[in-house]
């Protein structure tokens, strides 16, 4: 289903690693919804994926980047005004990783300089994103921005690590550079926190199966999916939510709401 | 401009008052988008409005209720059914009103009974609607249930007095009744957190013009307007938002993430 | 073991009723640190308790008062400072109750007058409190008022239906007038969100067992007692605790800052 | 005034620089409330500050620790409970540095390194001081960890930059930490979200002194002094506040819970 919401939009899109990912489903759908953009991945990540059909599948071009590298911010975002043909509208930025999750170190045993790893991509890179799109004035007026999170960033998930401080972080950034954008472009800057996702990044996490279905049943509409994630996206995207920013909205079909649920009673007492 | 995000869909909208009200602008554009409803409001309300205006412009019919009485509301509900020929998928709730904010009292000064008044017109009401519509099994699945809320539920605003407190109630309200609604039938419930709007209602609160200039300073992208809101409650309405539910949506341009700006520092200085 | 961290502080302690109430512990508390203070009840809540053995151990007086009575309140005022021979210096609001809830009516069945009853008793009782405070000009300088909360104010929990708006209610009047009594006489307002309680009370809430287990698992430290918030009340009176005000304290062994635990991953894996 | 409310107890007390410290009247009180301490600061800050006067005044030791080395802190918990002659009960983290505010970067103009430099000295070394006393099993069951925050944490204060993700940073180190030692040990963890305060520190950031009056005039209390912070932290050093953990606690005179204030309206229309 289509709505052309995103009708005559530019945009760029990071993080789509293969069909699981939450910024693959936003690619399909903003597509659909009528926008024109650029993927973008850092060139690891896109050995690894699937990207090419992907950006096929969209009429894409891809962009590597190393969300970390200034120039290579530079570089994308000259490359897709270039691409485009003209200024970008919005920004997806679908990027986390933690070493310490990777090797499975447990909160009391952090790696600091892996802690700062996993700050400086899943976080300081959407800093990095907005400073060079500020810098080289890429963005139209009343364009978005979007990252995505995890309720990590404010209640206690033991085993997401360092990656809850990378939650928080990152919409610290949000809220701090939405001021920014604001005030000079109209520009808003969002965070999604999104209900736990089968995608390959979540299950990385040590007792995903867990807390996956503890979401799911103390969420009252169940864990929301990638699929429905893309949707929501596509909202904040278009120009019906322009005065919304620096926000932190919550796609979790309830769960940040729930104190206990009845599903989570009958999970306890069985 | 049209998107046909409601085509299809059937709703009720309370609270439309005059030109200026949230309603009438979420009205013309539930028209545009494709959906048909009803409009409803307290037949007080009524005589001193101009609703028939509105219902000319979006070809809807009027069912006076006082959104206090389980009675009327029951009445609405059926009638709204048959005028539209099935369930509901969409109800908008923007009633508010204080007896003591009319009569110019205090927040130390209130008369308790004005006080109930208030918080039954104001947030009991909205019970009441959700009441119903589970009682009659008057709603589709992955319906949406939209109240206007204030960040004065949060915050103090001492000329808001005990409309805060009514504020507090109908957030607590939607979560509530979005877990019950929500596992019942996957219908969602939200309130948005608006910036303060100059409608009939809103220009009522003693010191409105210091505290809507002020918000406006505050706020990066300015005071949201009742246009802008009436787009934003649209894509809560739409088939894009489903999992998005017991949340209280700030659409304030950032007003609620702010601690100083630069433009209240002027206003300050000056 | 005392601190004596009220020496000479006089008090009015809302809600004793038995030996289990964490008012009875904060008065025990209170005696212990030096302060002097009057007992009151609503008189058919008196009548169920033994709010005379307490008086008896705090060498305190009892004054009758339905709290939600204006008059009873003044009356209330006027003796206590003439039986303490002086202003007040803190007050603690421990009210609840729902008719509601003692009939087993369902979040989807509530009687409106009820919850009315709910709101007014719980409440509405809180501000005619202080609304009697600073008519009578009855509170020092610096003075405190407390008031007991539940998390339920924020968060869904289904059985305990209408309290929960009764606590967002309580939050929200802890909020607004904290304000105004704060800028008149430096007197703090603040609410204590205390963690489920074994109290006559709390016990009467369907499905206590469940959800006290549930939240002792989630919170690291397990559920906070009546004793330790009892105990947490005292800093709150002292002069220790000068500037917080208009706050709602989590007092809840961490279950606030919970998402899921290992103890909770425990229980669902068993 | 003394209550004892400390006697026996054992801390150690980071980031005292000169008398307007929090860190200084921490320990003043401390000292009155029958606590044993070490001081520690960096090697750097030390030769800057006056920390001699107040370990004399204190009759304390002073161990030198750069609190971004684990081997520094290594150093400081073995020879602090050699000192004290046990383990220890209370810490207070009282560390915050931006290079970016210091060289008078703007946030659309930090320096990467020194956004990092800001993190890993503000937020990182909390985590680092907590593991390493879980490593060496430094602490005493129902220790208190108290950090000190700001509420840039939460809402924009432009000026703040890149300090305000080291305080989101930190908030959430110290829920995340704080279930760890509550499961281990019962030990609990805040931070203490302050009030603007004229230490040496919170007066280099830009445009302070305006920042500051408004949230005086915003705060029904006014701003919380370094004194009345001081007096704060004894309680939640104390024993009368084991069930807290995990919780920022504002202590800013109320400032927090404002939307608007007659103070601010005040200075608006001058």
């Amino acid at each position: 289903m289509s709505y052309n919401l995103l009708e005559g939009k530019k945009g760029i899109i990071f993080g789509a690693l293969d069909e699981k990912s939450i910024a693959w489903k936003v690619a399909m759908r903003a597509k659909e919804e009528g926008a024109e953009f650029v993927l973008t991945n850092a060139p690891l990540a896109m050995r690894m994926g699937e990207i090419n059909k992907l950006a096929e599948a969209c009429n894409a071009q891809i962009i590597p980047a190393d969300a970390t590298s200034v120039e290579d911010l530079e570089n994308l975002f000259a490359k897709a005004q270039e691409i485009l043909g003209g200024k970008i509208d919005f920004v997806l930025h679908s990027i986390g990783m933690s070493p310490n999750i990777r090797k499975g170190k447990s909160y009391g045993d952090l790696n600091y300089d892996w802690f700062m790893k996993t700050l400086d991509v899943s976080a300081l890179s959407f800093h990095k994103v907005m400073h060079v799109a500020e810098k080289m004035d890429a963005m139209n007026e009343w364009g978005s921005v979007v990252a995505l999170s995890y309720i990590a960033a404010q209640r206690v998930f033991p085993d997401y690590t360092d990656m809850s401080q990378a939650k928080a972080l990152l919409e610290s950034i949000a809220r701090n550079y939405g001021y920014r954008l604001g005030l000079q472009k109209k520009i808003r800057v969002n965070t999604i926190s999104q209900s736990p996702t089968k995608t390959t990044a979540g299950t990385g996490v040590g007792g995903f199966d867990v807390f996956y279905d503890y979401a799911d049943k103390m969420s009252p509409l169940g864990n929301a999916s990638a699929e429905a994630c893309a949707d929501y996206t596509i909202t904040l995207f278009s120009d019906l939510t322009k005065m919304v920013t620096m926000q932190n909205l919550m796609h979790d079909g309830g769960f940040s709401s729930m104190g206990i649920s009845e599903g989570v009673i009958d999970m306890i007492q069985k």
